[in-house]
Parts: structure tokens; sequence; C-alpha cells
């Protein structure tokens, strides 16, 4: 193949593919440059003046290397790989370090081997990375345990790219002996471990680092973003749907900035499909000021670096041809893209058959209950007048704790006619019959019950509503469909329900028409009460995350994160 | 063994080893920091206030990480690697990538194995680069060859760590397939490929680069520099004995200053000792004006990332303690020098065990000669009165041929009261019996025979004189003593020599005693009449490279290299 590519490059043969007369962005020396840009195969083979077997004119475009998103879950689309991908390739993106954490919480292995195995069906390189944090906490039931020895048998899986985010920081500063065994497996395979450190600041953060943990994307202020570069983590600038801090860009300078890559974490649908994925981020940093070159390098060169990814990031001889041909380092509007030297999107379609999917039998039907549901099982039985109800802020995932006055009736909490509603975790992996119980107040709703297979981060079942009856529909439901999202409306007698058939928390169909039913869910969900400041079911989804403050409800009970300890919901 | 580090980096425990009260560099943005340096096993653990077993209090010293020699040929300073590194680790070099190119031509890869067992003698981490020009050329006979299935074999060995300068860039550009084949092999491992392209530019650099070549020592111009730097190079700035760039620092600039690493390529004991090695470098490049951080991050961060050294060249938790303690950033004297957590030198002076070498027989008594050198294998027998003569510059490598009137007596061209000397070069490696002949102007020496087992790439013997006797007898003792360097002094019948045990091309002494030795050699070669512009021995070293212009010889005869053909010595 070599002798291929230098034929060419010295221009005694043709290019496969040659994009002609364009400016492009040299990630080098942080210039423009124009020129035409030669592809045999998969690689770029030299920029100056060449023929190709195939021309595209990029007169007037700005051609830069295909994005490289640092981290992400891909579950957080709600979409399969290959949705997803047929999502982002046409914006521009090309290579994405996926953290497989919340399909691998439900399937174990089979979750990670599942995205490999759908990344083949698209011409996006999907780069693996093991969930170190499986589960995220010992305070619920998950689908599966990642231990020490699991990480030690599969970092040297063939398609696992490094570990994922160590979210578990307590566990690596305080020396928990096989959260240690997971970072000393990845080194022992010389991979690398990506970090998750919110306001770990000084001795701590050394102690962290010394796990051997390069990236951080949890960084937000100036001084926490110094002290992790000063210590050697790539810091990302994040541009998910609701967590973001693009406002780290403006600490960068010329003598950091090689530390700097972006990434988009958790990105919904819909804001894939409307704004964009890493080209809305660069769209919006240069808004904000910054460079359009320093941009473009923090979102190509800087993460192949960081990940190692050689021969990727750059637009240079023996280069992987992942480009994206620009209408202006402005808008950052995607005309053409190319991935490993195939024009695979052009003005923002994808130009490969997006209705392939693999989908195997161990990621679907997920949803296990160790016997169908009845209204009895909803019953709340309290000791006397007070209890404790969860809060939350809207657009928020930290919860509060209020002591409620309560009414009971027949042993089990009367909540019709107050701003109260039943809260349930219903364990869905191991039929362990856990049912954590709980209550929330101000969510609005009413005559009825929600429930949703997406919780953070064990994905059981959580329910919230103000009826025994139809909270057990709900989830008999949800076992029915493997999964998704209902809505039971106890008046009318009706059910309505979204199936997230994949691991109970991504769908097999493409976007547009998961979308079109998921906002009829969600308008049936304010129709019912449920307020407009609320996601209607995304906001349940967190109820479950015992690593947030404050008040927190699992299958195993509610959990007072401050104390890091159950506590009884009697108050 | 994360453990103990991190119970060290949160203060629960003590570090083994604190640099108290430090300036440090932060390589990753570009600062001077304050604070205590803690170190536990190789690693560091941390940056702040810390307390160790053992502390070195660094108050007004300036510590920065251990430094890396991005391309070096230990053999050029004719010492043994261990000698080698009790010369340069003093100095604050802590990685050197040396390529065993010229060892390797007359041991095959039994001089690499010895180079890589040889620095486990010595705190230096030699990375050892496979020779990819095994021999140079070829126009000539060398004791090994290393072809492309070789290099398919040896590439995957443990301890080889990349492949060397690629020289033979003909051999790219045109696709000679075995020479394709090597580079084939380097990528299948995944390992680098150093370049060697002076003057190598547009059309034909990009074929170049695409058999996946990663750097360049060679460029000196601004624009060869921006070319090959926005094409994916990294470039050297090189610190050689001879050869130097230095001035490539000019070019830096912010935007393209990551791309820039330091190396010494060839460096003689003599320079290493009185100068210095890459403190020297930095020394001149500050003294020249190059911004002292940015000179420190090409020697030490830059490097590492160019070699995908993870974990080296920054002082930050969980990086190699390879660390320089100087007196300031201007004079990089370097006060003491850690290596993975060990003091190994203090004021220059190396704290290890120097005496110890490793010596394998293999390596050594590589002088084979076919049968013992008579009188009258040097008799050169011209056709007419016009023969050419090579030149050469003083302080140069590349040479002239000039056309001169030659007497001849019973057959045997006549030097004797002309400035014309005779210049052999016999074959040594394969018995072959290979005797070329060549002519040389203008060197001065009269009365004997100089002789040197140091012939560029494949390391024959060249000789040259006047005396037919002479030049057998220093061809005779070259067998008897293993290679070395050796004056025969005709009229006073008396030979002088110095042995270069390893390959014929370096000492297992002292470097001390070896240079004493070495210019009382030089002085009596000059007491002979060689010009003072010359460096008497080391000149003629370079007479038989068949890849530099214009006119030299090899053991198969006299070669043009500009109608890169073998010519006849009768013009």
């Amino acid at each position: 193949m070599l002798e291929k590519y230098i034929n060419a490059a010295t221009r005694r043969k043709k290019a496969d593919l040659v994009l002609k007369n364009a400016t492009f962005v040299d990630v080098f020396t942080g210039v423009l440059r124009k020129g035409d840009v030669a592809v045999v195969g998969e690689k770029i083979v030299g920029t100056g003046e060449y023929q190709g077997e195939t021309e595209i004119d990029c007169t007037g475009l700005t051609v830069i290397p295909g994005y490289i998103d640092g981290h992400v879950h891909i579950e957080s689309s709600q979409l399969s790989p290959e949705e997803f991908a047929s999502l982002i390739v046409p914006r521009g993106t090309t290579t994405i370090i996926a953290d497989p954490h919340e399909i691998t919480n439900v399937c174990g292995m089979a979750g990670c081997e599942y995205i490999a195995k759908a990344a083949k069906n698209v011409p996006l390189d999907i780069k693996i990375q093991l969930p170190s944090c499986v589960p995220a906490t010992p305070f619920e039931t998950s689908g599966a345990v990642l231990a020490g020895k699991d990480i030690e048998k599969h970092i040297n899986d063939e398609y696992i790219f490094g570990l994922g985010e160590f979210m578990n920081y307590p566990g690596i500063v305080y020396c928990d002996p096989d959260v240690l065994k997971k970072a000393e497996a990845a080194h022992a395979a010389a991979k690398i471990i990506d970090g998750h450190a919110p306001a770990v600041y000084g001795y701590e953060l050394n102690g962290y680092l010394c796990a051997g943990i390069s990236t951080d994307h949890e960084c937000v202020t100036k001084d926490e973003i110094e002290e992790k570069i000063s210590k050697g983590m790539y810091v990302h600038i994040r541009h998910g749907s609701s967590t973001q801090n693009l406002g780290n860009a403006k600490h960068i300078n010329q003598k950091n900035m090689r530390r700097f890559i972006l990434c988009t974490d958790d990105r919904h649908a819909a804001d894939l499909k409307e704004k964009g994925h890493l080209d809305d981020a660069l769209r919006r940093l240069v808004a904000d000021g910054v460079d359009p070159v320093n941009a473009v390098i923090c979102a190509t060169l800087n993460a192949a670096e960081c990940y190692n990814l050689k021969w990727r990031g750059a637009i240079a001889p023996f280069y992987l041809a992942d480009l994206v041909a620009v209408d202006n380092l402005k808008n950052f509007n995607a005309k053409y893209v190319i991935k490993s030297g195939k024009l695979v999107a052009e003005n923002g379609k994808p130009l490969f058959d997006t209705s392939k999917r693999y989908l195997p039998e161990n990621v679907l039907n997920t949803v296990h209950l160790k016997r169908e549901m009845k209204a009895e099982d909803f019953v709340l039985t309290l000791k006397g007048k007070k209890a404790k109800a969860m809060t939350i802020e809207p657009g928020g995932v930290v919860t509060g704790c209020e002591i409620v006055e309560v009414e009971s009736k027949n042993g089990d909490v009367e909540v019709k006619g107050t701003d109260l509603l039943k809260l349930f975790v219903v364990e869905r992996h191991k039929l362990t019959g856990n049912i954590g119980k709980a209550l929330f107040k101000g969510y609005g709703f009413k005559g009825g019950a929600l429930g949703i297979t997406i919780a953070h981060d064990s994905h059981n079942i959580i329910l919230m509503g103000d009826d025994n009856a139809s909270m057990a529909k709900a989830a008999n439901r949800l076992k029915e469909i493997g999964g998704g999202m209902v809505i039971v409306d106890g008046e009318k007698g009706e059910i309505h329900s979204l199936t997230l058939d994949i691991a109970g928390l991504m769908s097999s169909r493409d976007a547009e028409s998961l979308q079109a039913d998921s906002r009829a869910l969600i308008e049936k969900a304010h129709s019912m009460g449920v307020k407009r400041d609320y996601e209607a079911f995304m906001s349940l989804a967190f109820l479950s995350l015992a690593v947030i403050p404050k008040l927190k409800i699992t299958d195993a009970g509610l959990f007072d994160v401050e104390k890091f300890a159950f506590t009884d919901i009697n108050a």
C-alpha cells in the first residue's frame, strides 16, 4: 500500500480523490494554507497541486481534519450507534471516544461489545472505553458488576481502547484495593484512563492523578483548569445538552492550548439534529471569541495526541483522510465529510446506508421483574405524620430534602389532593423484587403514573405517580415493551408508551420518528400536570444517582448522599 | 505500587525523596512554579509542600525534567554506552533515542543487543532504534546486511524501540520494494520511524512522508523547517560536534513550538566532557535569545510526545521522576540529577558505578583480513599520466575531484615528493580481500601511513600514506589490536596505535585516558605533516561515505556520487 501512496504523493500516478482548490487548516503551524488535498485509500498523501480519479471542487471552502469527540456516552442520545453516526458524521465528527457506561450497567460486557459491533455499520471510528465504574455506586442493584478482576480480564479485549472516566475518585484517593486494581490493569495494558474529578484540587488531586489519569471533563473554574493542566491533565471543553463548560475556552492561551480538547459527554438527539455536534461547539467557541484555528486544533490534533491516535487529526501526508470541508471557520457548516478517504456525507446528509442495525439478543428485552406488579406493591406505609420528601430544582440534578406533613389511609400514604407524589425504584435486572420507596414534592403530575427505564446509573425502573394501580400498569408495560418510557392516565384508562428496545436506554428506530413520538409522550405528561420547568421523563432519570446530593432513591432505599448512607423516610 | 504513590501524594505517608523549596518548570502551561517536588519509587507523586525520607534542599535551584536526546549515535563518542552515560547523565540527560547504526554495520544485530544490554549498567534510558540502512549503500562491503525481511523479524524484538533514521530517501521515493518493506514492518509493529531528509521538499517530501516518517534532524532553512513541520514532522534542533543546526530555534514560535525537539546526533567525547550535552545546547539556545522555558519544553515534553514516551518529560504526578536541578535557566549547570527517583549525579559527577562494562565477545575482534597484508598489496598501477584525485575542504565531508598529473615507477604510482597520497579502503568484515584504491591530494602527511577502522558507514579500514610497507604494517596492526587508529612512521620504524576494541569504533576505556592517548596520536599525525585544518584521523572516516558528493572510495572502488556509479581512477 505504501507504494500506492508514494506514487500518488509524487504525482507519478493520479490520487484516488482530490479536494481541489481548498483552503486548509495546518494544525501544526496554526495557519491556513491553500492547495489541493490528495487522498489514496484511507490516507492523505499530499498537499499541493494534484489530480485525482475523483475530484471535489472545494473553491471557497475550508478543509479541516475530521473532529474527534474526546468523551461521549452514545446512550444519552437514546439512539443506536448507527443512528447516532447518521447525525454526527454529516456534521464533521469522524472519531469518538465512547464510554458505554450506561448500557454496560444494564448489559455488562455485552453492552460494550454491542457498541463496538454496531460501529462497524457506519463510517465513524468509535473507540470504546471500558467503563471503570459499573455499578457507579454500591447502593443499588445494577445489571452488571465490573470488578477489578473483570477489568483485568477485559482491558486487553481487542476492541477496548482504554479505561472510561474514573468517577470513583474517593475510591482512588482512599486506595480501595479493587479500584486501584482497575487502574493498574489499564497501565499494564498501556491504555489511557479518562478522569472525572469535579472540584478535586491540591493534594487530593495529586493522589487521584497518581492512579495515572489523563483527562478531566468536569473542570469549570480558571484555577481548576490551570491546576489540572499544570499537573498533566488534558482538559475537555464540553458541549453536552445539559452540562456544558464551553467557557473553559476562555482560559486557552498559546502556552497551554495543546492541553484542551473538545467533547460532548451527554447530548440529546434533538440537540444533535437541530444544533449539531462538535460543529456546534466550534461555532459557539468562535462566536465567543476563540481563535478559529485554535478551536479546530482542540477538536482535532489535541484530541489525537491526548488519546495517542497517531496519524490522525491533521492534514498531512500519511495522516488518515478524515476531512471536513466547511463553508467557513465561523459557521462550520459541513459541505463534504470524508471518512478514511471516502465521501460519506454531503450538505449535512449522510451518503451511507443508515438503515443497518446490529441488534443482538443480549441487549434486547432487558426489563426483568420477579413477578407481575400489582397495585399493592406500591403501598407506602409511614410511621407517623412527618416524612422526608425529595425535591428538585428545574433543570438540575441536585435534589433537596424537605420534611412534609402526610396523611395515611389504610396504611398507605395519601398523596391525592396534595403536591406530593409517590416515587419508586423497581429493580429490573436481577429479579430481586427490590422496590425503593420515596415521596417527591412539586412535580405537578396528577391522575396516574409516569415510568422510565433510564435511571442513572443502574437504570432500574423509576416510577412516579399518585395511583397504585396505574403504577403497577406502568411497570408491567415497561417490561412488556422491553424498556422505555410510559405514562398511565388512570382516569381515562389509557397507557401511552415509547419503546427504548436497546437495554431500555436507546431505540433502534430512526431519530426523527422517535423524537416525534417522544414529544407526544412528553406533551401528554405535561397535559397531566407535569410542570413545564421539568423535562417530564428525563428529570426523573437522575433521582437515583446516589453520588449527587442530597436525597436520592435507589432500589435499595432512600439515600442521604451527604451522610453517604441510607436513611429512613420517616422524619 | 499505586497505593504507595497515592498515600504519599495525599501526604498520609512521607515521600521517598523530596526536592525542597524548588522553582520548577511547568512544561504544560509554560511557567515557573514554586514548591516541593515529591518522589516515590520511580515516580513523581506531587508538587506542593511535602516531607520525605530523604530531602534535598533546592533553594535557589530550578528543577526541570530530565532531558531527552531525540537522536544520537553513541558510537560517535568512541565511548562505551556506560562511559557515554557517565558523561551525559551528570549533565542532565536521562533518556536518549539511540540509533546504533555504526556498530550494527559492523556487528549486525549483535551491535544493537550490545548497546541495549550495556545500557542496563547505567541510569540512562537508552531507547534503541533499529538501524534502517545497513549497509547505508550497496556500493561497499559491510559487516552485516539488514534487509526488509530482517527488519520484519527484529522490529518486534523486545528491546527495539523504533526504526532508525531512514537515510535512503531515494529508496522510498522511488519505491524500492525492500526499502518499503522495512517501513511497513515498522508500521505493523506500531513503531516510530525516524527520518533523515536533507533538502527534501515538495512532492518528493510528500512521497517520503508517505512511508510514515515522523522526524527530521537535517533541516536547516526557514522554508524547509516550515514545510516539514506543516507536513507533520518533528524537527530536531541538533547540537552535534561537526553538524549543528541550533539556528533552527530561531524559527520557533508559540504556534509551532510543540514540534521542535533537541538532539545531538554525533558528538565527540571531548565536547561531551568539556562543553556538555543537551545542557550545552540549552545554554546556547538561551544565549541566542530563545525563551528558556520554551527551550526546556523542546528538550523534554516535546521529545516525549514525539516518541510517545508517556509519563515522561514533565514534573507532574505519575510522571517518571527524571529530574535535573540546575543553577538557573541561563547556565543550566546541573547540581543534582535524579533518574527514575534516584539521585545519580551531583555537581557534574556521576554517583553511579561507572566502571562496569558489558563486553560480549561478538563486538570484539572485529577486524578480519583474508591474509596478512604485504607492501605489494598497496601497489597502485595507473594507465597513464592523468588520474582522478580526491580532495576535501577542511571541516567538511563533501569531497572534490581533481585531475592530477602522476608519475609511475615499476607499475606503481610515485607519490613521494608530491602533494598526493595513496588512499585505500581494505575490507575487514567478510574476508573478501577487497581493496579500493584512490589518490588524495593535499592532506600533507609524509613518511608512512595512517589508518583507521572508522569509515562511514561500513567501517572498513581506511589507509592513507606514501609508503607501501607502512601501509601493510598499519593494516596488520589494526587487525592485531581489533580496530582503532594507527600511525606508522616509516622512517623511524615506529608504530603508534589507539585501540577501539568495541567493533573497531569505540573503546571500553574511560574517556579521560582515551582522550589523552588520542590527542597524542593526533599530535603525532600532525608532526608527520597532516595539516592542522584536518582532524587527522576523523577527516578520513568520511571518505568512504558514498552518498555524500563528490568522489568517494569504498572497498569496491572509486565512486562518483553525482553519477551514482563507480568510476575509473584513470582520467
